[in-house]
């Protein structure tokens, strides 16, 4: 497929939790390096990028697991920027075995914001030419996440090593805050089958965050929905749907 | 040299802080990695270890840093089992540079820990053989670590995805709870020269620690020293001499 990036990866065992299987962060932060790479590799890396005064952000994730990656697998990561529109990028990542076997699919929406106004700036051409992405008219939306009805919640700081090399809380970091309210028993229990995450503001170093959460179970299902807040204000907001592992 | 091992890494951008050297977290739990690589290209992984009832410990670590690797930069991380006695292994890790500038070497003291009685276990020849290490009689230890005297402290929860793929809080998460301590202007402006760390007991999944430290600051040093307590009850100690980036 033209556009498509892929890199194998041998998955360690601190990226891995009891289950053996592969942390969400860890997972998100591997397939965001495949991308940085990606655009690295077709000079349109990040000082590319920031010469015009703006830098990525990515507003939503939807994840579709078959199975988590396990301790001592290598896997493949491929990603691709599949389409645009005028303010925002649609880019689809693959975790797949050496078989060929899809374990993991990611379908994201980055945008660009402008450093200095902080708001989505238009794609440009001269940025996104190289990745050979379909120009497109129609937003596409992930579908909406449910609010919370009665939530619980625990506090975090965020720490000093949430802030990357990038100068931000990486996204996977979200995730450690939202998987923590979950119990050792659920857990080991369950495993994710479809993750939706929506980032609407970026949490900072020293802030101390509430990550919400509420456990919906019934006969056929068990799903989670999740809120990153800091007093009212929602930073990030998930719904999981979990599986029996 | 006989009995080294080595691996080549490049150090990805999540494992590096703002500073965009590496976490001491993220390089301590690479160099567990690679002693553990090494265990099992020869034969002596943990499922031939577990099979005489015990599990290797690691009881203390010493760690001199002439510079941290840096985001993107390709290292040569090896080991070698240098020597052994009736109770302890000893085992030295070094970071180079492609070229062979040492970065960081770190001298760390193994043991044998019998899961029922949960006491050190002798080292037995079966175990120890391949790895070519030098019988010796000695027993050494690494400096004494002074003791805090007018300790502040934050707390941490040990989380779910603090404990690794073979179900314990992997030594590496100690950082986390030691370096988070210090804040945003330290340790932007300091990076550590050596770090000497002890641990005495594991922390569970669940626990409250607290995470003691102490700012010892003179003409000629920056030192802080570290407690991970949990009531009175010390589980680890460090020492670590900064030097200004």
């Amino acid at each position: 497929m033209s556009g498509k990036y892929t890199v194998s990866y041998e998955v360690p065992y601190y990226e891995c939790d009891v289950n053996a299987t592969m942390k969400i962060s860890s997972m998100i932060a591997i397939i965001i390096k495949v991308s940085e790479e990606q655009s690295d590799y077709l000079n349109r890396g990040s000082d590319f990028v920031h010469q015009f005064g703006v830098t990525w952000i990515l507003t939503q994730y939807e994840v579709f697991l078959s199975r988590l990656p396990k301790v001592g697998e290598t896997i493949l990561v491929s990603t691709q920027a599949t389409s645009y529109n005028k303010f925002f990028c649609y880019r689809n990542f693959w975790i797949e075995t050496k078989e060929g076997e899809e374990l993991v699919r990611v379908e994201s929406i980055f945008a660009l914001m402008n450093y200095t106004t902080r708001k989505i700036s238009s794609v440009t051409e001269e940025i996104i030419a190289p990745f050979e992405s379909e120009k497109i008219t129609k937003i596409k939306r992930a579908p909406k996440i449910p609010a919370l009805n009665q939530a619980e919640s625990l506090p975090f700081r965020v720490r000093f090593y949430d802030i990357d090399s990038n100068h931000h809380v990486n996204n996977s970091v979200y995730f450690n805050w939202i998987i923590e309210c979950l119990d050792y028993n659920f857990l080991t229990t369950y495993e994710p089958a479809y993750i939706n995450i929506r980032f609407d503001k970026e949490v900072e170093y020293g802030n101390l965050i509430e990550s919400q959460y509420e456990i919906i179970s019934d006969d056929d299902r068990m799903k989670t929905l999740h809120a990153i807040k800091i007093g009212q204000t929602k930073y990030c907001e998930a719904e999981i749907d979990w599986k029996k592992r």
